[in-house]
């Protein structure tokens, strides 16, 4: 006879281990990703570039250096366990109407800033779906998808002379062992926390932020991030 | 013969000396405006917190302490050089429509969160206007409208046990001097910075991340704040 014994809930900043999981890149060998493979990678995570073209993404892995490859997306998706978007916006529907079936059951981690800019600076779009997380939710039925690392400057990703980034990673999602999971990567990289900060339908203003983080770093000639406090 | 000297630009750290400006609290009585009185009386900042109601806002004022004063709305909007709207989002257009007059010439800070509740939490509301800030601007088209303390917890601005609140205070604005004028009233609370966080067309997403904090303080049983780092 088996008793069923109710498990405990997981206390809030208890973490997965996550060293084990492949890490895709799709847009990989843009700035951001390019900063988030090569950080990932310094931890010892094994990291998959993706970008159209193969050749173009080994290239970019090679100058990124030890620990990470390069495939198309469609192959850095079917390997990965968790898939990092990193694509301008302008691309970021038909990529993923593209790979819906590579991504699907992978952990997927949308960071895209739906952006406008004119000559007063950055503003924000507000997609029909709500935000890019929602539209990648909607494109991706099969998939666990999360909205994380929206905020993080490419230049101090990409510069090593930077031994930690002082920054929280806000992570959204309503499937909490993939917001947790997502949360203990973005953990590895030193001087990150990864903060649950909310569902998808949250996700808009958090990608909006971006807007406002421009004008902070065009004003005090920063590269911003953001602490959340008292946790 | 006169010559004209371009005056150097203002370094983005300087602060002008507010400490002689009457603070006016619109919906002060509540909590928010009530924590935002009682920390900046604190620093001996003159505030004059405003009610409906005359008697309701002097016994508030009364509660909160020394170098604080009470009177209804409208005279709260006439007697204060800057004057913080604290009220609920659902009584926001009448208030200020009904206070153009008022608040003419004046620096108007709008600290207003749309959100809207239900069984999943807080969501963000969509004002037509674009945002809280935004519909102020337009209803006080004689006013210097910005936005900020979006972010404070009522609950540590009430708690005189906490010295200092650990968080910046990201301000708003298309005025420079106005929201030099915000920047520097909130400097004046202990712990906090007023950081210069955009126009107000970026207000939106600054409202509505109190729903992403009010998930965060759920999740980690927090009063969430937020620092900008590398400022």
């Amino acid at each position: 006879m088996t008793e069923h014994t109710a498990s405990p809930a997981p206390r809030p900043h208890d973490l997965p281990d996550v060293s084990d999981l492949v890490v895709g890149v799709l847009g990989g060998t843009g700035d951001q990703g390019r900063g988030l493979a090569l950080r990932l990678a310094g931890v010892g995570q094994q990291v998959l570039i993706g970008s159209r073209s193969a050749d173009r993404a080994r290239t970019a892995a090679a100058e990124i250096g030890p620990g990470v490859t390069g495939a198309d997306n469609a192959e850095c998706a079917r390997r990965a366990d968790i898939v990092i978007v990193a694509v301008p916006w302008e691309g970021h529907r038909d990529l993923l109407t593209a790979l819906r079936e590579e991504l699907a059951g992978k952990i997927v981690v949308d960071c895209v800033n739906p952006l406008g800019f004119d000559n007063k600076g950055a503003y924000a779009l507000r997609p029909e779906e709500g935000s890019a997380a929602e539209q990648a939710r909607d494109l991706l039925p099969d998939s666990r998808v999360t909205a994380a690392f929206h905020h993080l400057s490419a230049v101090l990703l990409q510069d090593l002379t930077i031994a930690e980034i002082d920054t929280d990673v806000l992570v959204l999602g309503d499937d909490r062992e993939a917001t947790d999971t997502v949360r203990a990567l973005a953990a590895r990289i030193p001087g990150m926390r990864g903060i649950y900060a909310g569902r998808l339908r949250n996700a808009h203003q958090v990608e909006a932020l971006v807007a406002n983080l421009i004008s902070v770093n065009r004003r005090y000639k920063a590269h911003a991030g953001l602490r959340v406090t008292d946790v």
